[in-house]
């Protein structure tokens, strides 16, 4: 095992034959997003965007919760408008890079995960819950309405009931967010490493190249009228097609054979 | 208890603290869509979106049923395409009105909810039903698509369970529009004067700034693309944090006390 | 019952009142999406679009499994880009085609519906599954990932469920399918002929003109913004409403008969 530390310990990096885990790690704060973790983040992401080894990401947390969503208190001691304007913008863009990156991203969910912690569920490709864990954008609390977390909570879950988890501030369980859609897995609490350690092997199994082109139009693609969404598909799927791998792929397949990946 | 009544008694208005209850009332009529009621909702519409006084509202009926759609016997009445045209613009910008009031509207669901009035039901934020509530668009059954209503349909079901609901005219159960997102809450026939004043009560006592910056965004960022949402919702979040509400709120949190809204 | 056999046996065609069953008929080969089998669905379909006559169509298919997607011996056959480009563009435009038909398509799957056969289900507007049917976007497991089948199976069932589904290959059985909705009706393998049989009998039973108005506008207007929708929407019912179909219909509800339909 290659476990690197990221350059501030409030966010760890541990990298595992292609798959990074980034773990949340401000547990006594609830693992709240302060500009901090937000810039290590972001940091983070870029660097995996860039590193053609990467091949799955798992973003993780430290302590009893997953994440509290924003600092409030570092919040409130910057009243400013252009500052909050730059805190969303900032935020916006670590939830839009674990989007448009170019490999899966598992959330791994213990405890709870509110507001902007919630939108982090609802970012990534898949997310596997504790039984125990509990979700809510509960900003409407503290008069402030989850206006982000909307955005990542809305692609995820239908109108009605992301509206009401909104002006409620109400947690909904693990099971509950199994069924609406707002995760892709929930496991007893004791086999969650091994739930997500699972899902991450079935992922390295995969040919890494086929990862990377279906995560390079999966999301595009949703926000496109139907014939965008397949001329974009069609081309990825095309040059899917001349990549070593789809040959191997195919050839294994016909021939009953595993295949052999090219790295 | 202060109630007014709209100038026309097919549509009753009732205010209290801050929430209006519309009803429905032309019970022998299953409370159908005319030009009379459409004109006079529309006429409550507007006159709520202009009230900085009202923070939630609640659309009702009287009698055994919800709303059957429009008035058959009025359509027919008027032959005339230009007519229908008049008649069905006139009807989305009501559906249109509810989507962006802005407060919260919540659907008190009895009986049935037909053809437009399972899209009025489908057009508001929330909606409780009773149990026995059952929803239907029911125009293919009198050579008539709901067309209309499927528009306000397939943006809370989910396509094939939409198109065959169209398509055929088949009634769905409560529970059934509860499990595909048509109705956000189901309760027991007898308790659902409680259940919706229980709802109300809940989000009156949220910051109405609050609510009213997450109703402005909710809507209108769903039909965006990620950045734009985002961009959207990053500005709303950032004005809102910048009312007394979010301040008063996070320090009412940070303190452990109960917020004090402004007015 | 007149029956057709089309140009080419690997898809028979059957017409019978109006309601038209195309049979994928390469058992052997579990049906796969071969040139010569798009070029032929692509036909028969640019013939029902073209046919009046047509209120009804249903996919289906011979042997034991619905459609394992695309041939993989012949594409591995032409390691061509250019090639890949047509025949994805061409298998889109199969599946748009079926989006577009200006009458219901119905799914009629038992076995394994796997990759392009998915989306083939995915791409109708209804789809009746037996229980023992199941469903998988596999390309993954050869290096392939389903690009464009995701395009039709993420309009389907939600973000989380979808990409998992993509990225793992794994099956989901036919209830799985039916509460994610990717099939709209599941029945007992022994009632599957006469489930769709029903369904078919059912639409039969509506106005031809109501229907085709309905699917007209049904999938534009979910790829559009809410007052576009509603435009086009309102436009489509009100032609709808100068139809004899509409005022036959309203007026024999209206006298509590059974309306006749024109042809």
């Amino acid at each position: 095992m290659n476990q690197n530390q990221a350059s501030n310990d409030i966010l760890l990096r541990e990298d595992q034959g292609g798959a990074v885990t980034l773990t949340l790690n401000r547990p006594d704060k609830f693992n709240t997003l302060s500009d901090a973790m937000l810039a290590t983040l972001q940091r983070e992401l870029d660097a995996i965007a860039a590193d053609p080894a990467v091949r799955c990401v798992v973003i993780s947390a430290s302590g009893r919760g997953f994440c509290a969503g924003h600092d409030l208190r570092e919040m409130r001691a910057n009243p400013d408008k252009s500052y909050y304007q730059e805190l969303f913008r900032g935020c916006s863009r670590v939830m839009q890079s674990v989007v448009a990156l170019p490999v899966p991203v598992i959330a791994k969910v213990q405890g709870m995960a509110t507001a902007a912690g919630c939108q982090l569920v609802a970012s990534c490709d898949l997310a596997i819950a504790a039984r125990s864990a509990r979700f809510a954008v509960s900003g409407i609390n503290v008069g402030l309405f989850c206006s982000t977390p909307a955005v990542a909570l809305s692609r995820n879950v239908s109108s009605k009931r992301a509206f009401d988890m909104l002006v409620t501030g109400d947690f909904i369980d693990a099971d509950t967010a199994l069924e609406w859609g707002l995760v892709s897995g929930v496991t007893a609490d004791a086999e969650l490493e091994a739930a997500v350690s699972a899902k991450v092997e079935q992922i390295l199994s995969k040919s890494p190249a086929a990862v990377r082109f279906g995560k390079s139009m999966f999301h595009p693609q949703r926000q496109m009228a139907l014939a965008d969404a397949y001329e974009l598909a069609g081309n990825v799927m095309a040059e899917n097609m001349m990549s070593p791998d789809a040959g191997e792929g195919i050839d294994a397949f016909l021939a009953k054979r595993k295949p052999a990946w090219a790295e």
